[in-house]
């Protein structure tokens, strides 16, 4: 089992550089230019586009849809509601990253309208951010960064997606990914990817790229998630500090084949 | 004629080392930071503002304004307009980078107005943007890529420059720039260009810079995107992935000598 | 004294890294992405947020709160002063940059309906912006580029520092921090920075986060400069291009230690 999930990640890394799938990204102003050079090095094809008279036609022609919040403001999530319905319509996947839920309540409760109105494939957040969304009295989070582990926020990320029906992807030192019933882990990345920013945001667009290529939600979302992990310690041989580390995991994403993401990627079922 | 192309170039370049020519862009959230590095490590001063109570204001001191519809809202095109019209009112250039023309309605037709309602002395493009702006059966973009060679978009961009009185400029493996008369090719460039966001746009601001410094808008084009192409050349030797090439790019633009120009530039006048 | 002043700008550097504080910044397209990245390099935990319905929010849990207008809109003004009444509601600092104040009406009134409306504990500009914040026939400002040196300004700061209560850094070759009464000067620093944009903004960013530790803001400016400007000279030993130069400075932001900053910081009271 545990070798199939490796085979998988490698099998979309191919798909994904093979096909180059267009991802419409509805992002925040701090990592756009980050994660469109993720997207680009790792054989993608990005396109940022926010006003809501062209999301869903960009949306419509896109391969997946990532949403992000991070620098939100109510045109913005109007527009993220807009695109999310056409990529519905279309059966296009949707990545929703709920940066800095918890910290204020637009951000709380604009990550909820998102997760009402559209159907989400993949949530992913820090540990924080995804219980912020269980229920505000458990959830609280100091501006973008998580004040809880990710082992306090399996549970509730468990629940969380059984009822949406969403697969969400809690990252942090050991990763986890659950569509409510099964729980994934993933064990690779590195702790530079702290001290970089939009290093969590690309993850969700890397997520976008897989799920383009691969129709289940949950094992795509651990093979990016791998993919991106395998990428994060291959850069941290190449660059101990964060300026040099930004660009050496754009050069990784660029340079990590299939075989090497297949042997190197840890992802586990999970008992817990 | 060929080696007078050349000079020029090199004059140029001089000439913005020497003046340090303002350059006014209102450009797309991804590429701001880099746009304005490379307008800085050319030797030029780059200044980016977008407010409709000031652009009019910023465009009249600048020695070039750049507009660059990327991430295109209706405010921003108003600006847009507004601050064209400024430049126009003083005699200063003007580029359009009409990013993503025919993947939206949106992006098309902003496009059109803004070559509507101001003089745009420098169109810059992929031939798929290009093509979208002379018909919209012709035209059709995939996100922000072309699916077009620019062969196929010279016959277009020789009528439309005919047509609007600006000079069109298609980048791809070899540019092409035409003013609806003459066409002239630069064959200076490296497919690293392609991995990198936001390359075409900093194409569009260099042209900008070079524009303030030359009143011929096709030669200028042409010298500039000798130039870039040149440094993208020599930024080739130090990277030959996209994290480093994107820093590397940066550091040519900064190195590059109008002698080295000179003698390195591929400029010609074109058969096609 | 003068070893007082090192003594302090270490201790405030130590007191970044083992607290962390967050550091809530509503600044300009151009530098989110840099100023984030430098912020966590050298310690503390930035937040980006605009939007009207949550500034006050954020502001309230951030240790230092920085406005910065350099690519302004009304609604992010009337978002800045919000969240200055909220920093100031909490006895939060704020830092002001008046991005191109002198060059356009629009940045010079900005810069002062947020003096007025809010407590601003320290305004970081060049001479040019602050001296077009004391008379308008005083300041013109290219662009975003300074006019004028740092002496020119020196007594404009000093006059306009005692009327706003508000400490005044006016950066240069020689950096001058007064409070109206005391001036003191920073002999730290590289040319290299003029050539990377946003440099001028993240010396606010890192001035937010010194005062995040230290109530006094003439000392916690000045011990912030002098850690920006070692860090700036540091890079300069690794990187003569401004393309390796950017990286090269997170990088010595993050590995520059309190001994270091002690030893190489040069603040002295200023005669003039």
């Amino acid at each position: 089992m545990a070798s199939s999930l490796q085979d998988r990640a490698a099998e979309d890394l191919s798909a994904v550089r093979e096909t180059g799938p267009l991802v419409h990204n509805i992002t925040n102003f701090v990592v756009m230019n980050y994660t469109a050079n993720a997207l680009l090095a790792m054989g993608a094809s990005p396109v940022m586009a926010h006003a809501e008279e062209e999301v869903e036609e960009m949306a419509a022609i896109a391969g997946a849809l990532v949403l992000n919040i991070g620098t939100l403001s109510l045109d913005w999530i109007r527009a993220m509601v807009r695109a999310g319905r056409s990529a519905n319509g279309k059966g296009t996947p949707v990545v929703l990253d709920p940066v800095g839920a918890g910290a204020t309540r637009l951000r709380t409760e604009s990550s909820r309208r998102i997760l009402s109105e559209t159907r989400v494939s993949v949530l992913r957040g820090n540990p924080s951010e995804v219980m912020s969304l269980r229920s505000e009295e458990a959830g609280a989070t100091r501006g973008v960064d998580s004040v809880h582990s990710v082992e306090e926020a399996v549970e509730s990320a468990r629940h969380l997606a059984a009822e949406l029906g969403t697969v969400l992807a809690i990252t942090g030192p050991v990763d986890r990914i659950t569509d409510g019933k099964r729980v994934l882990r993933v064990e690779n990345g590195h702790p530079l990817l702290t001290r970089v920013t939009g290093t969590g945001c690309t993850a969700s667009a890397v997520i976008g790229a897989f799920l383009a290529v691969d129709p289940d939600p949950l094992e795509a979302a651990a093979g990016a998630l791998a993919f991106y992990g395998v990428a994060a310690e291959r850069a941290a041989e190449h660059a101990g500090t964060p300026g040099r580390y930004k660009s050496a995991l754009i050069d990784a994403l660029f340079a990590l084949d299939p075989d090497t993401l297949r042997a190197e990627a840890r992802i586990r079922e999970a008992a817990d």
